[in-house]
């Protein structure tokens, strides 16, 4: 699929009649669609921090299931939006447990395709988000190091589970690690304090007032921007934009994903804040987007995304209110769990489209292989 | 195995002698008894409402480690008796799991051995029996049909992790989502309020008072009843009696495994009520099943499930206490864990009596395949 | 690599030069220090009883990762030091699951070298240290027996599911089963009460005292007797002794993890009391000991060894924050996962010098069987 998709590209960029300038912006936009593995050809022979710097934006956009340099730096702009700070810390973690990577002797090819980074990154990221101690608090440089590093000791040693099973590793270790260092350290730990979680099914006073739909709207949005924890709309747009840069399809599946798991959340009565925040969506946004990424896109693999969003927003809102008890947020376990066992299906209808999961590329890059195969199947079955 | 067993059934339906009403009715007695084979072969031709009842049928005797539809209409009619509505959901949620293995499309022999529906038969009898909205309350249907659909993605999912090591998917997807159901719901739900779980080992003053010895006994049997969430002594008897129909044996390590665990239960000195409903039972119960059906007796299993009836009652007791913290129900969690480590030990003198899953019949059955092979290859070495 | 072993001891104790009062404790000395082979070889045609006692000695030396019975004996020793009481309760669940092992037929090898006897010893041990009953309380060895019995059974389950990963069982049984004992009894129980667990976490007026730095390094020499619930000097230095015996390296490593892991405790500002005790340094020591007995000495595994017993001490004070809230010890759960992720790790720089669960023996045997086997493979490369 790797050659296809390499001559996919080459076709694309083929200037069939030269000049124009619209051809050319058709040609720039093609180019920066997708895995952009054309770039990543250019840069294998370049200065060893160019070529860092395109691992660790792919490690970025990886979070959301994404593998492009380019979407990348567009959420790296989300997040230094909504804050400086905990972008920091996510750059930290990044280039902590990329580094760990290389060091520990990972795989090339998967470090410089991000592989070993994004969990990391995430990791840093909530560090600075759940800690009370106000921003620019530099003694967080240290657990978000190690913290950063300790994914990569994770991925590494769940990859050789998971890969009997041909499951990749996800943010299994990002959920670990969070979940970790939050039970370590607590709400009133002198050194690094911590908010607590809320559960999102506790009763409220203001659950009695009416719902606003504009906000809720806005809610679903969020959804999208809160797999990097962000809950403004501008940041929000931008990890969306990031999305759709990649692949369309799965940026329609975000929100599909969010809007569903915001309806879950109505359901279930859930406090009214999360509904609006964005908090009530993400989970459902990503449990959207992994059948939309793992599956080929077809009738049958749409509903299983649907239904893999619903239970992926139960799940998230039981987790949450057990996790609560702890005074632990239930991050993305839900999507991570409820994802990984949609990989798992054995049923003959949804078996066929699965997609190895070395051979996942953008869900338009992986339909199109999927026709010409078809395609070559028909052909070879006539003759 | 399969051809064995069908022999037994063609030797036994022979009807050496014509006529003779005892015959006769031994003949049928006979025909009703172990997994129909028959019965499944006729149907295959049927209509397909028929054959679907048949399904569902053998889906409810799934439950309690049987495959006989007479089996699975007394339980139904035993649930009947004990709540119209329950039993009710517990059909729609059978239903809705049979139908959504179909339109995975899993495989058609485990579809119409009712392997894809007990689950989901579970999951809404019990979201029944926890709600705390009083029967008929419609609403109710709609989380009984979702959780019962999502039994399905679990039992299909979790086949692929355990089939490696040849491991029955068992009552997995039931306990997952019921747990997941009420920790979402939780006690003050607007919508689907469920009573709280109480832990069994909480210090109680009416457990100064002497002990009611025939209550006790009674809860004995009430245990068995337990599986299927039946608190009275009729139903008990129905269900006792349908694992009777397929097997007497199993009836046996019912009873058994649903003493020894409420021993257990008094060795912890657990509350006398949990005693009494047989809440303290079941566990036991199914414990004790799990190795008489899935080891070929001898005295050697008949300790095993001995064994196993006691580390499941010991362990639901710690789970129950444990789950109670966060309100929740440990329901079959013990069994099916320690049920499942049991199909997994490697000892030399057990090992060969393990049958292997596809290979799982009636006690008796299993028994009787056993000598035949074993005299077969006594000959073979003879000669 | 057991025959080069042999050959190994074999060229030791051949008397190059007889005579000399030195060349025989030399001798003696180098008898008695790593696997002690050639006593295990002596033994097999003796009687039963020593037999069993090598046995035995062999299970508890294996707790911290040794397998020699001399190491055993001393352990004893510190145990008999410390409570005459729990002493034999260890000796008795020892004694409980060495036997269900036989019973069940478990590979003899595996039972002779102590494996399957390690696990009870421990849930029997802690058992007697978390009865509030105060010492000699007669009841206590019924359930030391049961939990003995019960390792063995999730020993022999593990197996099967680790060994696709050539992971060994560690102490896996014997956390689940003290914890499921503890959550079953709980505090109140009017037959086996328990003491309540603290969590190290827990805010302390007297944090605000300076440290005491003599205390502190005292925790760490406890750190290595807490493996054993030891909490005093004189046991804990003799258990260092049957480290130092069997392997010097690994001794070193118990005491560089207890140091570590009391550094992370320093820097989440736990209890004083968790680290004068050593209860902070326990897991780090055994997090270390893990990477040095199963990968073969290096600077790279070196750095290894100190990264997993930062983990273990992290992951252990996270646990143990947790599972207060439920009033339970989080035992060496941390050590036990950190160490099973450190053996899955695939990085090309670590996976090589992983030495294969079967042939694992004293890090100086496995450092001079890779030598050996080095310098054969550079010479065959050079024909």
């Amino acid at each position: 699929m790797v050659s296809t998709g390499n001559m996919l590209i080459l076709e694309k960029s083929t200037p069939q009649r030269p000049g124009g300038l619209k051809q050319r912006v058709v040609s720039t936009l093609l180019y920066c669609t997708g895995e952009m593995q054309q770039l990543h050809t250019h840069m294998q022979d370049k200065f060893f921090l160019l070529q860092l710097a395109e691992w660790c934006l792919r490690g970025i956009s990886r979070v959301i299931l994404l593998n492009n340099p380019l979407s990348g730096a567009l959420i790296l702009a989300a997040l230094l939006l909504e804050s400086p700070w905990q972008a920091l810390l996510g750059m930290l973690g990044l280039l902590a447990s990329t580094f760990t990577a290389i060091i520990m002797g990972q795989d090339c090819e998967e470090v410089s395709s991000g592989l070993h980074g994004f969990n990391g990154m995430l990791v840093a990221l909530l560090m600075g988000v759940f800690s009370s101690a106000g921003d620019w608090y530099w003694w967080l440089l240290l657990p978000a190091c190690l913290g950063g590093a300790a994914t990569t000791f994770l991925s590494s040693s769940l990859e050789s589970v998971l890969g009997r099973w041909d499951l990749p590793v996800s943010v299994f270790p990002f959920n670990t690690v969070i979940l970790l260092f939050l039970a370590c350290t607590g709400t009133s730990n002198p050194y690094f304090p911590n908010y607590p979680a809320q559960p999102p099914g506790a009763p409220e006073s203001t659950n009695h007032t009416k719902l606003h739909v504009p906000q809720l709207l806005q809610g679903v949005v969020l959804g999208v921007g809160q797999i990097f924890a962000c809950e403004t709309l501008g940041p929000s747009l931008l990890i969306l934009g990031a999305v759709f840069i990649f692949s369309p399809i799965l940026a329609v599946y975000a929100l599909l994903g969010s809007g569903i798991s915001t309806v879950a959340g109505l359901s279930m009565s859930v406090q009214h804040s999360f509904l609006y925040s964005g908090l009530s969506g993400f989970n459902g946004a990503l449990g959207c987007m992994v059948v939309g990424a793992f599956y080929i896109l077809s009738w049958r693999t749409h509903l299983l995304s649907i239904a893999n969003a619903l239970l992926s927003a139960y799940t998230d809102i039981a987790l949450s209110n057990l996790l609560a008890v702890l005074g632990l947020p239930a991050s993305s376990w839900a999507a991570t769990l409820t994802g990984t066992l949609m990989l798992l299906l054995t049923g003959e209808n949804l078996k066929e489209y699965r997609i190895p999961t070395g051979k996942v590329t953008s869900p338009e890059q992986n339909l199109h292989s999927h026709k010409q195969w078809s395609a070559a199947n028909t052909n070879a079955t006539d003759v």
